[in-house]
């Protein structure tokens, strides 16, 4: 057992990223050390950076990283990067460039890579970066970019885990509609059309424009005053990038102006309780069927002499 | 409120179609009266049928429900179909001539017919088909043949509702080995081949023989002492169809002989009291959020004063 957890993972990068993984692994050691960080979270600006592969977000990553410590060189502002995304460089499934490219920003003391390992189940991915994330929050990051590719419900789950959602798109994709469709606009706080120097770019940001006007967004899960800006962006040669910095920052600013900071913060407690729950709940069921009282009701149940909701109510009680 | 409900959806057809609406639907009134018909229920043998769509489970299915009434003229047993194929000419989705065919069953008094409508959520259908299941049995249907349409998981928690599954299959669709992979064949008590005046119905037959021997199912789900018969029929002119039967038959007697008929009525009973738990688990999270004083809880942890796995030792014990 390790001694003032909190304070030295702020300084040893070794041991942060041991301590990730055990949280991550969701071990015994994991959930103790968790335990012990909760008090020190609730202060980093989480971004979730969610879009179709093909679109650029790890390039869009990289350069919005630099950006963002190249903004605050006076604030010395400490940024992680969680990777879900399974094509990502960060979880090596890239090519040899992109892989050099991020090593460029994973070399800087102030950023700090970690990619996720992809777990199945959607709700488990969605769990275990969150309680990365808050690690990360313990360790005194102020900035925390979630990057995950999108693929149905993880997209929308990025909502559950961030205060600033990223929705990139790149032109060309027609992939609009179905995005509309899928609910990935409602989520997003910032949309960025990424490799703005393609053709289509234009029809992309007027697409996107006309489903902002329509009424799509904005409304449901984003703040009242805020609407969601349309950014392009070549994030390959860097070009746009410092916009989309500065968009996140004025919306990080007016959120916790205007209290969705807070609102978004407890929304990602919840998601975090819920899934605890759940899983609390799931060996309750593993229990009854080793349990020998248990096993009485569910036999007087087979003989009929007990019906099932009875059944579950005598359950729920032992 | 009807009394003596038990008694009287023996007799009167109306009466229990409207009760098997209500238990379908899950209503307050459905649950009650539930409770009241299940000391009644554990008698009938259910017989579920699988298969992809277009390898003629429905006609299967008509030739079969016939061919078992007759088979048993002296004991005038009653069948019960339940179809949750949305494909199946039971639920509306094909041709004028299948409808018709399948009146033909629908008349017979001995024969009820039932369409279940298809609700998005899978473990929703299979537990409101097994409650509909129950209606049928404590009605006093002898068999209660489930219908349902070859789709991934679907397929596989039919093994968990009935007592008998076949599986169908057709010469020339090529799908023997996503079967194999997909493990329906896996629950197969007994696999028939359909459409076996069609070309390709040798080596159909014959790749499932080759996949039983390699041991893919026999040693799993299925009864040590029974090995899977292959049968081909071509159920559109009634041909093979009194083999089903026998196998049916021979399978339900093994079965009540050694035993699986018994487990698979208590699996059955499992599979319904765990989707019972896992709603009433779903509904403490809702009352959790309501809960004034679970929400001082969620407040605790809100403000980092209490951990999360903390709060839901607390929660779980309100």
């Amino acid at each position: 057992m390790i001694e003032n957890i909190p304070k030295k993972i702020k300084h040893d990068r070794r041991l942060l990223a041991r301590v990730i993984s055990q949280i991550e692994n969701d071990t015994e050691e994991g959930r103790n050390e968790l335990e012990k960080l909760f008090s020190f979270t609730g202060n980093a600006h989480i971004i979730g950076i969610t879009g179709p592969s093909g679109a650029g977000k790890s390039t869009l990553v990289d350069k919005l990283v630099k950006e963002l410590i190249q903004n605050n060189k006076e604030n010395k502002k400490k940024i992680a990067v969680v990777a879900v995304d399974p094509t990502s460089p960060f979880t090596g499934g890239a090519i040899l460039g992109d892989r050099i490219r991020m090593q460029s920003i994973a070399l800087n003391p102030n950023i700090f890579v970690r990619s996720m390992a992809s777990r199945g189940a959607l709700g488990g991915i969605a769990h275990a970066t969150q309680a990365v994330a808050l690690t990360l929050d313990a360790a005194g990051f102020d900035y925390i970019v979630i990057e995950t590719v999108g693929a149905g419900q993880s997209e929308i789950e990025i909502a559950g885990l961030s205060h600033t959602v990223i929705v990139v798109k790149a032109p060309g994709m027609g992939d609009d509609v179905q995005a509309a469709k899928a609910g990935i606009l409602e989520i997003a706080d910032i949309l960025v059309v990424n490799k703005a120097d393609k053709p289509g770019t234009d029809a992309a940001v007027m697409a996107l424009k006309l489903m902002i006007e329509m009424g799509y967004p904005a409304q449901k899960t984003n703040d009242q005053t805020w609407v969601p800006p349309i950014l392009q962006t070549t994030a390959l040669h860097g070009e746009g990038i410092d916009q989309v910095a500065e968009q996140v920052l004025k919306h990080q600013e007016l959120s916790q102006i205007n209290g969705g900071w807070q609102t978004r913060s407890q929304t990602q407690i919840q998601y975090f309780l819920k899934y605890l729950l759940e899983k609390e709940q799931r060996k309750h069921w593993h229990q009854f069927q080793q349990d020998k009282s248990s096993r009485r009701v569910f036999d007087q149940v087979y003989a009929r002499s007990l019906s099932p909701y009875q059944a579950i109510k005598q359950l729920l009680k032992q």
